[in-house]
């Protein structure tokens, strides 16, 4: 049997760990991908490297990007703490002062140059639905179109459509990943989900990421077991 | 008269420099932006910074990205020198091993994230069909998908199409690039197209860059300023 190989993008959250064992449990070899772009919440870093090991990846890469200096994010601008006004306000008010410019789009990218050197034909990404609540470049039709653009920009997309986005848990409820993750034996305990989680993985437990990721384990019926400070 | 603001890929070659040129022709507020990726043709950072001030940009940012540790082309990867055989034979022979995987895919998202921040709806790059040659990500099909992509993973996407993926010297052959980048004051021997230009931009003369620069020059009937080492 020939070895399928996927490139798996790992933030270090509950969702992209979930992915990783939903691949690897559907026969993959597993590379995940994380990067360093800036992000005020560094402890997700260590949490991927954690993640990759326990679920058994076969290499973890961490891509440096300097999206620091773009600004545009509470994520990545410390200068941002309170939302903009003025011509923006619709804008700023219909979509989280956390998102971060294009972000998706340049971590498939990188994603798909590292696939195209692996011949990995299926990058796994842990978008949904829930978390959507005006992320643009979670939605399905991002993703279907960013598959096409894999298959034009690559060696292997000249002779017809090879690259596969794998978006699993797009429909899935917090709940009901944290049920599929957990029949698939993740450690939910090594991953961090907050956006401002201190040096040790710990959560603050109000911001809109700890809110979504508690009332799940709650709806699922799990024990939580996400370390609050 | 409301500004127009774009964002122009910059890579020091004369493509893109002729494509800054015209987007200041064309009214726009240029902001220009070139990657340090680990690539060995180093001088074409210092080219880039030159054009940019040169030609008027308002800002140029240089991002840095490790691209260096994926391996896959000779313009990263410093063990390859010769091409691949065997299983892949077919692939690299049609297409130079100077390919970097997914590379004007990354630089487009990192282009849009930029765009976004700054409001500017328009990016320019300077690929053509004279230097596809086995580049599938400098053909039109991949930048009309990628434009699609745009559209849809930013904010501005949410409310209907914003962004265009401007590609002005598609058609043109390089001679016809040099006249127009010659008639709107280009200064070529600020460029670097070479792929192994020494540290002071002087040029090979020999390499599949060189040549078609070369030969551009001399359909143009226009002196070639270009130093060779």
């Amino acid at each position: 049997m020939l070895t399928k190989r996927a490139v798996i993008l790992l933030s270090g959250g509950l969702d992209s760990a979930t992915v990783l064992a939903a691949a690897r449990a559907e026969g993959y070899e597993c590379y995940t991908m994380s990067f360093d772009y800036g992000q005020r919440h560094r402890s997700e870093l260590a949490a991927s490297r954690r993640i990759s090991a326990a679920l058994g990846a076969v290499e973890h890469k961490v891509i440096g990007i300097d999206l620091d200096g773009m600004g545009g994010s509470a994520l990545t601008d410390s200068s941002l703490a309170i939302p903009e006004s003025g011509a923006d306000k619709t804008a700023a008010e219909d979509i989280p002062l956390t998102y971060v410019p294009a972000r998706n789009t340049v971590f498939l990218s990188l994603a798909l140059g590292w696939a195209e050197v692996l011949k990995a034909y299926d990058i796994f990404i842990g978008v949904n639905d829930v978390d959507y609540s005006g992320y643009p470049d979670c939605r399905m039709a991002f993703i279907q179109a960013f598959e096409k653009v894999a298959n034009l920009a690559t060696r292997e997309g000249v002779e017809g459509r090879a690259f596969r986005i794998q978006a699993p848990l797009q429909s899935m409820s917090k709940a009901a990943i944290i049920r599929l993750g957990t029949q698939l034996g993740v450690d939910y305990a090594l991953t961090v989900s907050c956006y401002q989680a201190d040096n040790q993985g710990r959560a603050c437990g109000v911001c809109d990421s700890c809110t979504l990721r508690k009332q799940g384990f709650l709806n699922a019926d799990i024990n939580d077991p996400t370390r609050y400070f």
